[in-house]
């Protein structure tokens, strides 16, 4: 498959071009084309640029309000409420870092609920972006039914991701991001795409039947990690991004969806804790290096997202590659070269 | 192997008598017992009075504090710190659970610190408490080195045990508890007492070989479920529950351990948030009710901690069964029939 080679900085531009030339204003347009570039950064593929026509396709079909504006309340001592007014996530999420920060590092704890928005962006920018700022963060997220419960063979789950980052003062954080499913539905669309095969255990086709075939996935149910055990993290998933929140549980976001590629509604639950808040003074720091050197001091063992970190040296240097026909049409999108 | 056959209020004045006789004052002989005879009545077997007699070595080596009094601070807004004094983990959570339930009521998201502990019971009892009085618990704990890490074979978790209760009001929580390791520890004693093979995947022995042998699993360590997706989620439990508390990791509390069956010194971090407080007002327990009912549709699908519902309306009736040899042991650290 010829490719094409990318600058970060023009892919960018190209990417607001296109969002803003299908119905986004200059802010949603900003933020969303950073989340995909901080994807294509990093080097994961399956969320970056990649996912620039759905959220074209969402935005064309009415689905999803390119020019909406954020709507931020405090709604308990500790809770900071976003609604995004059914516009993609990544501006809602923008809105309310400052305010979940804010209200961790008073209250020790507190919780981002992130409603009426247009989720398909990778979990790990926002948690990173608070572990940054010296918090621990943890997210989740639920979109359409795509994930089967242990025992059945009916999608119930989103592929329900969880993030979390642990802040290292001086150096990047510890994070990680992964679906409940055995594997992440952008990385079975890249394979379907790419006409590559499937691991055994990973989904069943549309009838139910183990399959290693990546369409024949894309069409059946992916199948959670761990049996059971990643089932019931499914379904707390479920039960923290849809019921506490009040926002679609993905059977509902399935209910009203247009599978034009793009996301569905759903909601998005963040909790930042403030280490510093928790008894330990200080010394937290210090003290979670000592259990990351005894880690690390076994060949074999690393740390979550260190491929992501050695991409991020690389890249903004030496660029990435898209495919020469996505690069076609993203340029259309944009109205031409 | 003989059975001996005991009704729960026997067995719970026998479990406090076996305490009170070793070290224990009443408020915690009370305490441990309750959590051990809360697990008998839902067949919880392997967090029942099968861990007796490894609290009272701990209690008579002098490791654990029978009598130490849980000091309880609230050291921001929505953060309960309960420090146990170096005493076992149920008095401490008995003592933590009203604060923490009052602040998530207030901040709508409260956590409950809890260090200076010996915890080895099971995580369920106290999320599904807080369950019960109408809130959503997340519950996780360290304990001493047993699960390797993906990549590695030298123990860097312990099992990790992550529980999380939902409400249903007018019946009881949903609720998971369920080990870092794909057996949890008490399992695999029990399959070692009874000389039971384990499956495949679930241990390598003390030479870093996959084994199924559950006495060699003992001595070597425990895989993480899912590879590296439950990796993570060990890594991320050691961060709670010991990074953000200023507690022991799991590989210093195994420096400090004497391994006489009872616990290890660790943390705890327990998570509640209101529903009522996420902006869905009083329409959450609807909602989550449709979500179950769309679930269970499924023949096949079930709720985590539907057997121990089951348990629970037989066993306060017929009664339970331990081991002879067990029940011999815990008449004799009673002080006798």
């Amino acid at each position: 498959m010829a490719q094409v080679r990318l600058q970060l900085e023009e892919a960018r531009e190209l990417a607001v071009r296109a969002l803003a030339a299908n119905g986004c204003d200059q802010a949603n347009a900003a933020a969303i084309a950073d989340v995909m570039i901080v994807a294509e950064r990093d080097g994961c593929t399956s969320h970056g640029l990649f996912r620039l026509p759905g959220y074209v396709s969402a935005l064309a079909s009415g689905r999803a309000d390119g020019r909406a504006e954020p709507a931020v309340e405090r709604i308990a001592p500790a809770v900071v409420r976003v609604d995004g007014r059914g516009g993609m996530a990544p501006l809602a999420l923008e809105r309310g870092r400052v305010p979940l920060i804010e209200a961790a590092r008073e209250n020790g704890i507190a919780a981002l609920a992130l409603v009426g928005i247009f989720h398909m962006a990778a979990l790990w920018p926002e948690v990173e972006a608070v572990a940054e700022e010296g918090l621990c963060a943890l997210a989740v997220t639920s979109s359409r039914r795509l994930v089967a419960p242990a025992g059945g063979s009916r999608a119930m789950f989103g592929t329900n991701p969880m993030a979390f980052a642990w802040p290292r003062p001086g150096e990047g954080p510890v994070v990680f991001d992964q679906a409940v499913s055995v594997m992440a539905r952008g990385e079975v669309m890249i394979a379907a795409r790419d006409g590559h095969d499937l691991p055994e255990g990973v989904a069943l086709d549309a009838d139910g039947k183990p399959t290693t075939d990546a369409a024949a996935a894309v069409d059946g149910v992916l199948l959670p990690f761990g049996g059971y055990k990643g089932s019931s993290i499914g379904l707390m998933i479920e039960l923290l991004a849809a019921g506490l929140l009040g926002e679609n549980f993905a059977f509902e976001t399935s209910a009203e969806f247009a599978d034009d590629g793009g996301p569905g509604r759903g909601g998005e639950l963040m909790i930042a804790m403030d280490p510093a808040r928790f008894g330990d003074g200080a010394g937290w720091a210090a003290h979670s290096e000592r259990f990351f050197a005894e880690l690390l001091a076994e060949d074999g063992v690393r740390l979550p997202g260190g491929r992501r970190l050695a991409n991020r040296q690389r890249i903004p240097t030496d660029g990435f590659e898209i495919p020469d026909a996505l690069h076609g049409e993203i340029l259309e999108l944009a109205g031409g070269a």
